[in-house]
Parts: C-alpha cells; structure tokens; sequence
C-alpha cells in the first residue's frame, strides 16, 4: 500500500506569488493542485478546471447545500470554494494535495483536519515588492491595489496561525522551501509506525 | 541580534551510530554538542571539557542544589548529567545545540522544554543491521549484545516520544535528514516574528 499523501494548505495575501507557487509544485509528479470553485468572472488566460472551476451563484450555492466544500467563503462579493471531490482520494493514492486558499477558508480546514495537515503562510519580502507584483500582474484596478496594500498588514497576521511561514524572495527558494516542509513533515514519528514495525520484523 | 539556536534531542537505542551522528552534526559551525558532566574517571585519552567535564561528587551534588542541570542520573555508582550552563548561552548565540541522551533524560527534557525543542529518535534500518553494527563495535560482550537486541523492540517503541524519526541506512543520510528539519523547524511561523515585523516595516 502507497504511504498516504499530506494535506497541505497554502494561505497568503495577494501578490505574494503563492499562485506561481502551487503551480510549480504541481509540476512534481507527487503534488497534485486541488482546483477551487468560483463565482468570479475568469481573468483574461484562465482556463474553467485548471485554474478555477468556474461556476454560477446558484450552482455554488446548491453545492454549499449538498457539502460539497470543505469550505467556501465570500471575498470581494465573488464566491470561493474548495471542493471535497477527489481530495480524499487522491489523499490515498499518496498524492500530496495543495489546497491555495484564502485565510478564513484555511481555518475552517483548521476546524476539520486539526493537525493532520500542513499549513504554509507565504508572505512577500516587504510591502514595496508586494506591490511591485501586484502592479505587475495587470489584472488589479488601481482601487484594488490600494486596499490590498492597506489590509495587507492585518493579513501578515494571520501568518500565526498557520504552522509555518515561508518568504517568497524568488519563487524557486519559496518552492524549494515547501518540498523540503513535506519531506521532513515525512519524517514524523506519527507517520512512520511503518519503519517501526520494520523493525520489529513484524512487516516486511 | 542573532536568531535563537534551536535545542534537539537525540537518542535511540545502542547500535544505531547515533553517537557518529552527532559527531559529524558537530563538525557543521551551526552545530554544537552539549558536554556532559560526570563524576567518573576520565579513561586514558578523554579530554576534560570535550568528552566530558569531570567532576568530583561534591561539586556535582551542589550542582543538582543549584538546578544546574537539564537531567541526571546515576549510573554504576557515578553521576552523569547535562549541564544547564552554556547551553542557554549558546542557544542565544544563534547555535543549535545537540543534546545526545538517553530516554529517561530526554523525558524529563520534554517537561522542562514543551514543544519548544526538536527531539529526534534514530533507529537503525533493521535488528539484524543493529546486530552487525554492535559487533563491529566490539566493546560489547556476546551476552550484553543478547541483551540489547532483546530489549531493542520495547526501545525502539520509545519513538513515540520524539517528533522526528530518522532512520540511519546511511550515516550521510541521517545527517542530511537531521539537517533538512533543523532547517524546517526554522521555518515555523513561531520562530519568524521577525520577518512577519520586516513585512509591516516595524522592524529594518
């Protein structure tokens, strides 16, 4: 039997670059991205089932009705939902399965998985590269890079309450650090009862 | 200011090359082993303040007075403890110090300390590899080897009080584990204050 997957949530403000990130690490034949559910209109690129599910209000809302989230939240008037489908399976054959979502979404996983998951928080060096990246992407009015420059500071504390933080100074360090998080969090006792065993000569 | 050192516990049955182990951590500047003190002889060789600080009863008893150590006990009619002193020093000094000890010991560590240290059991791939390695030791009788490896399965079950398990196929490869999560354990979020303060420009 395949040593099961780690659950691992990746929170962060936006324009930390913890999108790039998931993606890279999905490139790892052990990662594998859970696609979110969304009611907001797809960014110029984007494609339905790779980067988001995108879907109705009133099919979100008939899901949120069936428990088809592990949790969803309202951000920005638009809907967000991850959804249980697959997870737990891919969980099984050993997959690691990134979760990206936002803070109130992560504590809600906090609620149901306690510590049986990996919580990563990615923060941006400082504010100046924060929005340096945010006016990079293009895809923010100006508006909307003010306020997510003014919240950002409350949203860097919510870091405590995630297990670890990772700085993003380039994105191959922050995917380096995380690859490097779930091979030690392998390293668990808790999740080696196997090797003891082993040991004991009571399995192979 | 320095980051803080981290403490990390090490233990695991005789025969596993923990002691290897912990040499070749120390070799690495960010490295340190704690010195134990003892009431024994030195034998021909051992080096006062490197293998151990020897000690009279007297002055090793009005340490225990004093909270001077981590833990100690007595063993064969002599005193063995692990000094408190420059372990805190050193610790604030930004190095990471390496307690090599038994369970007992690293039992009352985990009073004192809580979560706030990384305890590491290390266990060899297999009994009949423990076996090997205890007789190319050679300082072991044929029945105190008998022994060992009687007892090996309820010590190997001691792993359930240390976080981490490693498991020394190869002595590079346990040190490159223990390696990978001193430098994971520097990433919890409880451990970077700092650059969450960095981020919201409160701290340079």
């Amino acid at each position: 039997m395949n040593k099961p997957g780690m659950l691992i949530v990746i929170s962060g403000p936006s324009g930390t670059g913890k999108g790039t990130i998931a993606k890279i690490l999905a490139e790892d034949s052990d990662f594998e991205l859970s696609v979110s559910r969304t009611t907001r209109a797809p960014r110029p690129g984007e494609i339905d089932g790779k980067h988001y599910y995108f879907t109705t209000v009133g099919e979100f809302e008939k899901l949120i009705e069936e428990n088809g989230f592990f949790e969803y939240a309202l951000y920005n008037g638009n809907y967000y939902g991850t959804p249980v489908e697959n997870v737990e399976q891919k969980l099984l054959s050993g997959k690691n399965v990134i979760l990206e979502i936002e803070v109130k979404g992560a504590l809600k996983i906090k609620d149901v998985y306690k510590n049986d998951y990996i919580s990563i928080f990615i923060i941006p060096p400082s504010k100046e590269e924060m929005e340096k990246r945010l006016r990079e992407r293009g895809s923010d009015s100006e508006e909307d890079i003010k306020k997510r420059l003014e919240i950002s500071s409350a949203e860097i504390e919510m870091a405590h309450n995630y297990e670890y933080l990772v700085v993003n100074d380039t994105v191959e360090n922050a995917v380096s650090d995380i690859k490097k998080i779930v091979a030690v969090e392998g390293l668990k006792t808790k999740r080696n009862d196997n090797a003891i065993l082993k040991f004991k000569g009571e399995v192979k």
